[in-house]
């Protein structure tokens, strides 16, 4: 491997480290631990009344099973022919279940998401009733695996002759990922290693199944993941096959002729082939975010790893590019990204509909996966701008402030009547659902908020990079010196920080992300250390002491904001935002027909409050007027000016909406010109 | 039958008593009968290269030699069992058609709707070699006819057994619509009566086994049309059991237990039974417009034949909900109705996004079909004002100025673009097309446009009513005295409009309709008759001599409408119309980025013209301004109040757009606030 040429933020630093004590994050962390989880490993096993079953257990034990007979069968035992049975496969009477697959084909993932927040959950709450769960569940997963490492249940039930055969549909690939991310993350929580090693040695047989070599498959995964989970379990193993194998993977995307053609017989005849995933060009010559915008996230996130950790410039260029093209001409106010319902998928530039939108919450999780490797790349504050951006807007927005109930659509303005008759808007859910049939959202969820802190603060040796202002108690050890922060943190309500340094005295470089949001920000205690800002970034370097502080200051002021006038549906209007929260209005506050109200976005926005589900949240209280009604019986008739009446406008922060049951939601909002 | 109790205004006029010799409607008809007509046969024979086959004649032959065959075997003969191959059957190799039926389940009524346009053009333009061509068609399928009258060649060829068993979605009642259509018309033009006859040997047939008495299928038409057809072919043949075939239809549609659920086993899930087909409950229950939009004008249609001639209130009453939903609820200000591409279909009240429209051609021509039988139900000038903005606008934007090409969809607001990357919209077509697999908007805009005098005028005994002005030459008899009316207009350009009597004094009641678009009319030439304005219509009755003549001037002002408050896509927006003509503007005119302009609706708007395929057309420029693109990097920027340049905006006649090229296209433009 050539020398990496890339320095930018470090590494992740450690759960173990960090003790969150922030009363935001901490809630929304127990929200996870007590809620989430118990409830998901109900959903696993089947055992919640009223939601679609899973059968993710269900179909490890069978496999489970399976496995079992092939051993004592050895070669005697007859694999059966898959027959495509569809990308779901439910049972045709739920109470006469047999002994075959059921659910989507990428089932087994719901497992290994929901064993990855475990394992963070685990290291910030220690929990034994939690991690013997944990430790049965991985028994049951793990009887599954093949003698020759593979571990998927569809094939294994369904008939191994034919895996690695559909790569573009079936989530083989997809599903190793998964699991390999939640296996390192269970053996750095727990120590515990069988996970672990039934990942590499699923690994290792997907490495000798596929590679550059003669003879070897030179497929890729149709729904990316693989690529990052391989960087990862080659840092926590050192093992450079694991590191080859992603390369490979990158390497062969979208080479003509494509390797996917050779699947199948059928032609392919709207839009750019591949486009959907990723897979039309060689990834380096990728501009322009396209496709199923998780794949796309995830892709660019594993492109990311690799040109870290092979200084691969040419890489790292095509992340810059599809970072252009998904933040500066693709990404909602909110943060979220992926447009269009049809393939869940980004549109073209500009193209950001607010009541049609996608914006699916997995999304802008995988946005969030893909800044923070960005930021490993280069120290740049516009990534943390957008990690943050999606992190408390499009991804709070996701979980209902119970925890109980979810989106899986974020969309920028509703209007409930659509939701429920208009067939185009049918994706679009007027309040949070139960749980969902193809439950990515959910999980994924519980991996990203228990693992948080590991996206607000990096490390190299001699420097802490603070890119979210989460309050905690932060270890860091420099050249086996032990530090000791203690910070405070205001966000996202106020932009007051406060860092206490303990412990020894020794060098560090302080770099402090200033939120591209905020214009007068002030830092106090720089006093003989050496400051300098670039690129977003305070660095603040010198020899820290016991009796340090830092306090931060950066203050929230509501801002309305303005589109590109290229984005067609918002030309006129504005959104509210204050600090990283972005505002919208609800029906519940401002009454029906949102779309007749107007703001006055250069009058002065007042503070208020929000009662939301037994909770007190900010408010901001924006002058503006509604438009008058004429009760008129014609449709369509002449021109008058409009009249108004004086109306006081109420924003609530987004992530809150649809708490207070179905109503009408806007983000934008048109000016009074 | 009851005696009716309805007054509406008459009858349409023959084609035979006019003779048309407006330039404007001269022009689209020689269209039709130079370009559409000729160009459908060969379309009909498959003789066109590169346009998808449609199979329909091919069927007829096919269907002919089978009937053939089994006239010879008689009982020998063994009908095939029909296996469901789709809603369209395509062949598998163009090469090697087998004897099968191709094409749409409804492909037989592309000969009907052609035979019925051709009967209307034949009336209007004698044309020897044309009616060879339809006489010889006409043989071809009647030769296909079974003995017992049926005639649908989808079944003739798959297998008789299984006729009548699919009416939901298998089109036998509605080819059977079509055919009485065209065989009347036919009937009309040439007194030929082959067709005619055909179409009441299969009305009998149907007659014999759909219908109240016992035994009898109580099954109903899943696109409707046959119960218009039924009432054109009793008053053409005086035979009672057409009507109450008719009637029969009518009153068992919506009845439950629905009659389809007794077709088939699978469960309907989605929304309200059957709404898509208006069959979700008793039509004479229903106030809402809904479902496939063209289904529902041509039931609506049908329910008024119905009311006029058995004086059915509650009939009437539900036309006349059905018709305040659709019109004030549901309608574009272009005419056009079905806002949803999912389904063709209506959305829910004012929900009617300009650039998602589906706005199908089609279903304007059954507004209009709609509109004169509410005409012939009551005389109330709404209805000939519908039927004239559905007429001007979308019914004649469905064609190409040229007559070689068609839209199917009609929208109010275009981005090319997104037509081509956001497969939402890809039902939009950014420019005509040349024919359709599924082709029902040529054929249906040709026996529309043959046929236009018949909706501009009716009559009864003593009176004439102008629902549209269009010049020509009119023959009117009144208690056995002929009246010969001479008609100059400048419609849809000028509202000037002169009416000069020829031949014997006579007493005739005149009936003009005042357009809802015009506030200051006059009308000279009315000394010494009784004049009264009642509904919307300028009654004028005497005795009318050699001499008299009416000028009539109904000023045409260019207006700025605005929409409902409810429709949320128009919020302060206007659109632009000159009497009965709706304006658009264009990217050829104004620059790309049209959302990007504003006009001042209170600014006086000049009178110009544009050239488009060397034909002149008046154009209208208002005053406005075009919003500065700021050329930020981010996508959003805090508000900062906009810049404009002065603009002259050029408004073209909506119907004329997308006959320069491709390019961006919009009717609904913001205000200057």
């Amino acid at each position: 491997m050539e020398q990496s040429i890339i320095k930018g933020a470090g590494r992740p630093i450690s759960l173990r480290n960090i003790q969150v004590e922030d009363d935001f994050w901490k809630a929304q962390m127990e929200l996870v631990r007590k809620e989430v989880l118990p409830y998901q490993w109900e959903i696993l096993n089947d055992r919640v009344e009223g939601a679609a079953p899973s059968f993710c257990m269900r179909n490890f034990r069978i496999a489970g099973k399976i496995t079992q007979k092939k051993k004592a069968l050895g070669n005697a035992y007859e694999e059966p022919t898959p027959t495509f049975r569809g990308f779901e496969v439910l049972p045709e009477d739920m109470n006469h279940l047999e002994d075959k697959f059921y659910g989507f084909v990428f089932q087994d993932s719901d497992f290994s998401k929901w064993i990855e927040a475990v394992a963070y959950s685990l290291m910030n709450h220690p929990d034994e009733e939690l991690e013997k769960t944990a430790d049965e569940a991985i028994d049951i997963v793990c009887a599954a695996q093949q003698e020759n490492g593979y571990l998927d249940t569809y094939y294994i039930i369904s008939g191994m002759n034919s895996i690695f055969t559909n790569l573009r549909d079936h989530h083989e690939l997809y599903c190793f990922g998964h699991l390999t991310e939640g296996a390192v993350a269970y053996y750095q929580a727990t120590g515990k290693d069988k996970l672990l090693k039934a990942a590499m040695r699923f690994a290792d047989f997907i490495d000798s199944r596929f590679g550059s070599e003669e003879g070897k498959c030179k497929g890729y995964p149709g729904h990316e993941i693989a690529e990052m989970a391989l960087v990862r379990l080659y840092e926590v193993t050192g093992e450079e096959r694991y590191l080859r194998l992603c390369r490979f993977f990158l390497d062969e995307r979208g080479k003509r002729p494509y390797y996917w053609d050779s699947e199948r017989t059928e032609k392919h005849t709207q839009g750019e082939r591949y486009q959907y995933n990723q897979a039309h060009r060689p990834v380096r010559e990728q501009d322009e975010a396209v496709g199923h915008a998780v794949r796309a996230m995830y892709l660019y996130a594993g492109m990311a790893d690799a040109a870290r950790l092979t200084g691969d410039a040419s890489l790292l260029e095509a992340c810059r590019r599809l970072w252009k093209s998904t933040v500066h001409e693709k990404m909602y106010v909110t943060g979220g990204v992926g447009a269009t319902c049809q393939g869940e998928a980004f549109s073209f530039p500009f193209d950001l509909p607010n009541d049609l939108a996608y914006a699916e919450t997995c999304a802008s999780i995988g946005l969030i996966f893909w800044a923070r490797r960005m930021l490993e790349l280069e120290t740049a504050s516009e990534y943390g701008d957008v990690m943050e951006l999606a992190l408390y807007n499009t991804v709070l927005a996701g979980m209902a402030l119970d925890g109980k109930s979810f989106f899986y659509v974020n969309p920028l303005e509703v209007l409930p009547e659509a939701c429920h008759k208009d067939e185009r808007k049918f994706h679009v859910k007027p309040v949070r659902q139960k749980w969902f049939g193809c439950a990515c959202c959910p999980p994924n969820l519980a991996r990203l908020l228990s693992s948080i802190p590991s996206y607000a603060y990096t490390e190299d040796e001699e420097s802490l990079y603070m890119h979210l202002y989460i309050g905690g108690r932060l270890t860091k050890e420099i050249h086996g010196k032990k530090v000791r922060l203690q910070i405070e943190s205001g966000f996202p309500w106020s932009g007051k920080v406060r860092i206490s340094f303990e412990g020894e005295e020794a060098f560090m470089r302080l770099a402090l992300r200033i939120p591209g949001w905020c214009e007068n920000w002030k830092v106090n205690g720089t006093e003989g250390k050496r400051t300098e800002v670039k690129q977003g970034y305070l660095y603040i370097e010198g020899n820290w002491k016991n009796t340090d502080v830092l306090e931060l200051c950066f203050p929230m002021t509501p801002v309305f904001l303005q589109a590109d006038e290229r984005v067609r549906e918002n030309i006129g209007k504005v959104a509210l935002k204050r600090g990283p929260i972005v505002y919208c209005m609800e029906e519940t506050d401002n009454g029906d027909c949102l779309h007749l109200n107007q703001v006055f976005p250069e009058e002065p926005v007042e503070e208020g409050s929000v009662q939301i589900q037994g909770q007190t949240f900010p408010a901001l209280i924006a002058k503006g007027r509604k438009r008058k009604r004429e009760e008129a019986r014609e449709l369509y008739r002449a021109y008058r000016e409009a009249e108004y009446e004086k109306a006081e406008l109420t924003f609530i922060p987004y992530y809150t909406w649809a708490n207070r049951g179905e109503n009408e939601m806007s983000v934008w909002i048109e000016t009074a010109k």
